[in-house]
């Protein structure tokens, strides 16, 4: 009998990476202390209790155990309209908000309702595995800007300029994954004027956007730019601020008109998003401002310690750092990225991703979590990355 | 500036039918009544107060806040392994299943698996429009078997064997939506030995399955079937059983390959299925089979009262009755089956779905979810359906 085959674009995927690397992790006998997992970006704290009580609240409910509207509980689309409109100055409203489960779904269907299949949709090198292999299985082709580690992994103006003909899309991630790169505002600004020039949407995930530096202002501009709706789909995930990434809950801003057509994708992939993270985090936008605000200084005081312990780690060089991630640069000659992490996992305990996860030319990188670990075990992390040879 | 447009394929999907028809209903002045909603699948009793709490238990868990495993967590893969083994009489284990963010996204990912751009999958007219709309925005031509009401909207085997050429799926509902319609478990087995010997996946919703009547027997015995892995994907949801369509969780069933392939597609997706309920649900599968029983035996009582009632209203017919559905004929000559819903809707306070939304010559057709009504209400539903000229 003929066996019927896979969608060639999804049986061509390469394996989610972070499984592989949880994988090698189990073989780590626990010589050097326990293990320490800086490969995917979870808080290392637990959610603040009071969100724990309105997630238990809610879930608990049978008023949020029935289907909910397509863009979301109007709870939170206003909520977040009000916080965003804080954020970056700009007054946005509810229409402008559809809420995801996670942001990965943002980056599917904001994908999703500019692009199809032989369209093209520029990325950076690095750049985020999932986005690139969203685009893959939808039949989009990924195209590349390199970013250069002498440029902190900060694409060029110039650069974007001369990749973006025939794009349909450019979709950037800042801060960055994986080098923690904050693009700067005035950057953020050239290049969004560059795709309206060339009439190009822009997807811009903001996933880590509450974890930027003390005094680097408000993320960017864009929202105040006339006509914005036009060109931009922004993207959010309440993952990392509430350290609830298992309960599932991003957000796309973006003009009505692409709220909507993102509502006809949603409707088919999802109906809507859980309900119950949707009422618990519309109380918590708020209330845990302040809480929020003490993490994003405790990841501050983390990133420090990384530069202190890497400045002591002969051979070991910290490329690009912020907000959760650092990109750095391992002194293994003539062994591949992933070769290095397996060994940092399988040995030293040490879990990380190979830099060949996020694009071509990165065998010489790994990117570390390094939100996951305390300011405590930073110099840990680094006495174990010292014996790497 | 030139204006960026939208993916055509996502530009043309119709408008989601609920929300249209959900706005007509707010029209409705309340002069025959409480608006009685028979639109959306969504049981009119409450989740089980044990269900809620085990819901309350684990949201409100640190230990649940963070990812889970992309395949889904141990507890509810096992659980359900477990439930699906005595359900189909056939060994079943937790490597055959993967949790998904509702049945929806089940079908998204089963239809991404094994289909792409340019590839046709067979579907039912009627049919369910999600699953339609899910094709036609992945770029899949849906095609289409047609059922016909002197069958009770069951497809002929025929049918069936004639449409399949060129297909790479063939996607089924049973118990049906729109029609409630149930496939006989020969019919389903001798439609999978097409599928087989023509090299075809086989695509089967279950989703309504708790809700076969008494003495139907178990639903099928594809799973027994030497080779089934190779052909066979299918898909449940947990929302309308346990009645928590607003936490999002569903499940596929299918041979290892297929989950290990689905997964490559999830990770992107979604990352994991909400966590809380998984945990939940790993609980009440078992614990909560008697009060599923007695559920299934009250939407029995309902479907009986339907029964009762159309009998007794000039121009109505019943076509087809099971489960969640009934696929009823109007007497309202010449006009169209949105005309006849948008009355009942606005003026009548009767919420129901026009045959128009699943498919093609359904305009004398309206969908009625009669399970979302307690019997007392059924005769008022009759009642006002017999004030329509």
């Amino acid at each position: 009998m003929p066996k019927p085959g896979f969608n060639p674009l999804v049986a061509n995927l390469v394996a989610p990476p972070i499984p592989v690397v949880q994988a090698w992790a189990r073989a780590y006998d626990g010589a050097y202390g326990r293990l320490i997992d800086l490969s995917q970006a979870v808080p290392g704290y637990p959610p603040h209790p009071d969100l724990l009580r309105w997630l238990a609240e809610a879930a608990g409910s049978p008023a949020f155990a029935g289907y909910g509207a397509i863009e979301g509980d109007q709870a939170l689309r206003g909520a977040y309209a009000d916080h965003v409109t804080s954020t970056y100055g700009a007054p946005l409203s509810s229409a402008n908000i559809h809420l995801t489960a996670g942001c990965n779904q943002a980056f599917v269907v904001a994908a999703m309702t500019v692009a199809g299949r032989g369209d093209a949709v520029l990325m950076t090198n690095p750049g985020y595995f999932n986005h690139e292999a969203t685009l893959q299985m939808l039949g989009i082709e990924p195209r590349y800007v390199d970013c250069r580690a002498e440029d902190g992994f900060v694409p060029r103006v110039d650069d974007v300029a001369q990749a973006l003909d025939g794009v349909k899309a450019l979709a950037l991630v800042s801060p960055n994954n994986p080098t923690g790169a904050v693009y700067p505002p005035a950057l953020l600004e050239d290049i969004f004027v560059l795709c309206r020039e060339r009439g190009v949407w822009l997807i811009l995930d903001e996933t880590y956007r509450d974890f930027i530096a003390t005094g680097a202002g408000r993320p960017h501009g864009l929202f105040e730019i006339a006509g914005w709706e036009e060109n931009l789909i922004q993207l959010y995930s309440f993952s990392k601020s509430f350290c609830i990434p298992g309960h599932r809950l991003g957000a796309v801003t973006a003009g009505n008109c692409v709220v909507s057509a993102i509502a006809g994708v949603m409707d088919n992939l999802q109906i809507c998003a859980p309900r119950a993270p949707q009422q618990a985090v519309a109380k918590g936008l708020a209330a845990l401002a302040g809480w929020r605000e003490e993490n994003r200084l405790e990841i501050e005081r983390r990133a420090a310690a990384m530069r202190g312990a890497f400045a002591a780690i002969p051979g070991w060089e910290l490329q690009a750092i912020g907000a959760y991630f650092a990109f750095v640069r391992h002194p293994v000659e003539g062994a591949g990225s992933a070769q290095v992490a397996e060994r940092l996992a399988r040995e030293l305990g040490l879990v990380t991703l190979p830099g060949s996860a996020f694009g071509k030319g990165l065998d010489r990188y790994l990117r570390v979590a390094f939100a996951n670990v305390e300011v405590e075990q930073i110099g840990e992390v680094a006495g174990r990355l010292s014996l790497m040879e």
